[in-house]
């Protein structure tokens, strides 16, 4: 029949320019230099949540991306992204979701142990299990955290179960990564109370807030507080709770905040994270996309920073 | 100081004529009409929800209604409901949520036997606990449901656990209702996949569709309805899924429909459900007020549902 | 890699109870019930809009309907239907897009001639180009049109182009259709201009107020103008045009206006229309799903809609 | 310059055809069937209201409306209306732009003594001044008033002074109106304090429950009302607060409900209201259209409403 | 009964940590370093504007936020803040609603001499009462006024009367402050009549447009022009506009506007402005909660804003 | 009648200081500072857009703007503004439209030879389009481009026909400008195909990223392009797609994207634009005012831009 197509064939035709493209699924035996994965759960979020369905927008912005950063000019295509898919998550155990993704994140570092690891959350507690994941793969390696967020993630666990406020404390009170291995960058305001604050200092967590990051610049900042973190520890795990951008550049994330990171530091220092060979593994969490303003400009904001990590370790390969 | 007031002090103006008002925290000793209670738990619910927050936004919309019921030319007042508060539920644990709710629920039902019950969700999983905590104080008792519901909610707990998709199966299976003893109003159109609507008929759930209940009025064929199931049962538990209303009218459900319940249709057959003596419980669940729109259209509705079914209990009481 | 799955995996464990699986791509050689093709040009509506975009979320919404209909306890996959796909649009060329959907009309009812045919749309300007390709497949039937629609349609192409408001002209100045083989049905109110109603009785436009329809019900009314229709024709093009519609149901179509049809009224005239065998092409047009409220309403009322023409295909196909 | 003409040249084209065209400004010496003025005041609101906004939201969705009713077959434009303006509010004292809106009533009622007049609000307070305009202009006369309103509006004027609850209430107790004079229809559900409606019935004002109207139809029930009320009064003045519409109809309407009318049960109503020849002014109040959804389906409503009255007028003027 | 509280219970276990919990009602003899009262009132507003359920929202925010400062590692339970509640507000008289804020302003200055007093709009024509209370209780002093404002506010109050344009031309006509003694910070673009900058020349306001204030940092030139100030004058009255704040920061704020400030340049100079002791009183007005977004994005801004001011009270009662 | 006006009366009022007033309709005869015209045509934009509504939007705009700049100190009344109104756009005719556009460019550029020109689109492809129509007025002449964009427009013609995408494509292969006399600044990110970066390449487009433009400002970036550009080309046009502004400040473009210019810089930029005299010809394209927030933040922002292009050339005027 003339001119009838598959209905999304038009997509097809710029084939190989668009994220939507490159960001293949993984096929058997493939080793690329990153892997993708989802975590869609949030029915651990303290306050209602629907990060669960940020992995399936995240995938379908892909379409409004293109390959190409103009700023670095580098092809992304340079370096191969799989995605894996979802971790497959029960509907009301929330225990059991927990430690599927704590299993998945092991197979996947130790399956594909030179590749980069991605995981698109889902809420907070994710974090804490793939942390866990990783660990279990590498029981004699000492992993250190940088945190992108507004919160410190201390909250205690036994009051509220693993839920999104806790990650940071199961880490620690948990023995899997020291206090002051986690660096925590983007605090501001009047967001953490006092109590939690203490404990951040008992545990020597870096709290970097934003004002000081600010200070000689956010992505600068990173790069210095990056070679401390390197000489202490074998590993970097890099969580980026989008809660710490501004209310005004991330209305899709439940718990942004006026005075906030802009997304432009985001991007730089998200950059300079992927130029960093010792990071080896990164998440996004807390991005509702049911929230977001009719633009979608959370979920866009999202990719972006995404592909700036990207970016940023396309230049790590390359050795610059 | 001059002119100066707590901040709602306006609101105590009108005491006494608005619902705000009338609707009190339960005291000690008391021996109320109804006992008013929520269960804000929907981190149950298959898709994202926010029906946790329904409790709290029912009870401050007591401020936009009156006790006073034109249409009846009666006063609400002559009634007393008072209201005991949440359960409190765990963060994460959604299995010990669920007992809660069972046991507080059962509480409830023994320590006001001869009070009605109203329970405010949440999602439809705490309907399946708090049939079984009413189950619970009258062992003996033959419970029958009235469900309003655009769906069957009879998916399968082996696969989901105790899921917002599954309570009546969850009561069938565990023999604590008959299927023979739950009438279903409101089905319609394409929401209920053929497996589901197989295992209803083979447990005998009586399927009233929409269209069929269209025909002598829905009014009036819940009545007959409740006519013939009282001869069966000791006790009746009606739960409105608020999702059997149309879309238009219930924009914060999040799975109402097109061609649902006109909330007109809704509120004359709660008055007739209110009016009988043997419908003893009531829940009302799935109204998402994050969903809702600017006018808070969903909330108010729920409100009004609400008094309905007091305005029929009046008339009940009245011996009318 | 323990419990990862391709992102969309848990669409696929209810295989087959979803509209969404049931509608499946065309394969070569399949001789369905039904072929299903978009028309995704809406740049030719006078006022902006975004049509353009209705046929692939109409196919995404597959996955919030079963293909199980209750009120009649029909199992629609009885009925094959299959997707060829969108037909290919020219960027900005407008006449192109419609000879295009004129061709590819012509072809499919000419391979599928026993199959009913479902054009989605686009804007109403579609609906010219589409009988157009039925006539030229069968140039010696006579073609009747029942519409639903609260305009006529019959503004002036030599002033407008061939725009979303001339179809039903640009047919009967064609002498594709005579202006007595039309029956319009929902007019009402404000909308159509005196000199547009002066054009339709010239040609003897059959023009069915919503009122005059009301008065023995939508769907009845249908039936016998359906009958006296196809005592006349050869065969029956039906053309929703979904502004027919109120706008409190229908806020996502951007011509809905006030006091106009309900969504049940239009359901079940869909059901009578599928049962009519003389009826073999069926449109759906003007659903801005870039307009649609949050949770989507209007485009879940055009899947039932179309849904509704299935239930009355599969009983006009079982001989009922 | 080629093809270069004025912005809003398109609108010149049809002129004629649309309500915006046909509802002129008055000009000196004219003497037209209807006057029409708006009297945008709503800082008389107990609660936020924009209702100020509404005159001219009203006139500039003329556009969207062409003067032939299709349902009666009659252009509108045998009858003439003109615009005469808007009355100057004062921007913070209230009683002075409450006093000039009596005052220039007065004068348009006694200028245009044969014409209907129609008021476009503002909030419902500027009801008891247009109805005391009409009063000193024809000071011997008796007045009816015919309100469609979901609330009784009779507020005590001495506690919130001459604000938008309390309009009926200065007329009786100002000895404009007579109580028994006052019939309102559209009461439902649970907006009025029991005593407010005990005021109402020391008054006897007729209230007509929206479910008693239906019973034998609003439109039918108004026919007997106006007639009731004719043989009494000497002149009647109908208000439309069009909270009286349901929630879902009226988005745009701060205080309307869930319960309330239905738009086209309004519509035909006023087409009832428009042919009674005792019916000598009308207003429409309380819609706001800063709240109005994207659609602007709230003022679409309000001047189809409008249009209705009209065509009813129409048909009194033919001396049908 | 087990596991049942009353409905808010949740809030009341972290108490003491957030904003909610320390911002008590104000009891009998208590001597606080704060006093905070509200003056809901906007229908006085030219435009119109619900700024009147600003202070109930705004105390409803509390729960956001907690009384920690991590920035300044400071805890703010340090300084006592005490809510007298609002100042009743007549529905109708706008004069006699200002003059009642005049009086409650005038009291509280009086009976708390030794606190700080922070009003909370209302829009801005409370500003202007709220100067003349103040001047009452204190005849003698020379007050000077900071304004951060997009507007002058010098509309003529002989034309509006006292509305929410005329603030500061009232205070300077009624010679309650002298126009020399009036900063204005945040002035850009074009917002303000040519006639009205005219009029601020004239009486020698100080203009700081934001550009200049940028160019040595907002905050540090706040602190300069306080300097300044502090030596002409007794006590220094700062008015918050929350119109100073670009649109895409502050959506909820009718006036504000492209190229405003910056909320966390708001934000430093609101520490800077608690830190001067001649600072005695402050409010913030003009924001609309009702416009807000959903994310309440504006009244989230408007909390942070006034916990910046008491951070720097709380650093200048330490002596800093 | 007393206190009565015609509806838009207070407009009147404050005539002379408003943009709405300043930018009348061009007279017979005139010879203006600048003329303004509006293209409203947005059918070509390859995705769905409402530019086309924007020139009447930009006008209505002028209400909430003074001609006043109060940053510069300067009246724009000092220069003079008419608007010739619209070019007359085909319904469905897009190349017809195009030509028009041409067509009209030609004949203003032509008559008003001392004038500036500002087009008010309208999508992208309206500028090839004009930048034609000044090469037919001034065929000797060499034009240069400075373009404000997040894309380059090459998309290729031969694909897509004349669309948003494709007019700097268009302008370079039908030789009406060169490659190297276009200036881009403001791209970033990842939304322009590796292959349009390389079509740009080749032809020498000097692209300047939003990163390199702020090392040393945009303003000042601007200054030194144009200066540069200036030597090489006879007048310079200059087109300003507002998707090259950040989607937090413009979500009512629909292509604007995260990482983008702010306000401000925009704004800065314009003003140097204005400044330069070989700018003889500005566009502002790409804002689709009905997907603007409830603020319309975008179209304000719009009008913003355009003032500062204003001011710019009042200072040019002014020979500052």
């Amino acid at each position: 029949m003339r001119h009838v197509h598959p209905s999304e064939w038009s997509w097809r035709a710029g084939e190989g320019e668009y994220v939507h493209h490159w960001l293949k699924e993984l096929m058997q035996g493939e080793s690329p230099d990153m892997i993708l994965y989802g975590a869609p759960l949030s029915r651990s979020s303290i306050s209602p949540s629907a990060a669960s369905a940020y992995p399936l927008e995240f995938r379908k912005m892909g379409k409004g991306f293109t390959t190409y950063n103009l700023e670095e000019d580098i092809d992304l295509r340079a370096f191969t992204v799989r995605d894996a898919g979802d971790i497959a998550m029960h509907t009301t155990d929330i225990l059991l979701s927990h430690s599927r993704i704590e299993e998945a994140t092991e197979d996947i570092v130790q399956t594909f142990s030179s590749s980069t690891t991605c995981m698109i959350g889902g809420d907070h507690s994710v974090t804490a299990c793939a942390v866990r994941g990783v660990k279990k793969a590498y029981p004699t390696e000492r992993i250190g955290i940088l945190q992108f967020d507004t919160h410190l993630d201390v909250r205690d666990p036994s009051e509220l179960g693993p839920a999104n406020g806790t990650p940071i404390r199961q880490l620690i009170d948990g023995e899997i990564v020291q206090g002051s291995d986690v660096i925590n960058i983007g605090l501001h305001g009047y967001f953490n109370a006092a109590s939690l604050v203490t404990y951040a200092k008992q545990h020597n967590i870096d709290m970097v807030t934003l004002r000081a990051a600010r200070r000689k610049g956010v992505a600068e900042t990173v790069r210095t507080k990056l070679a401390e973190l390197a000489e202490r520890v074998d590993r970097i795990y890099v969580t980026v709770d989008m809660d710490v951008l501004d209310i005004a550049v991330a209305p899709g994330v439940p718990a942004s905040t006026p005075g906030g990171m802009r997304a432009d530091e985001l991007f730089d220092a998200l950059k300079v994270v992927g130029e960093h060979s010792e990071v080896r593994h990164i998440d996004f969490v807390c991005l509702d996309p049911m929230r977001d303003v009719a633009t979608m400009a959370t979920v866009k904001t999202g990719m972006y920073a995404f592909l700036e990590f990207v970016t940023g370790r396309v230049n790590q390969t390359r050795g610059k």
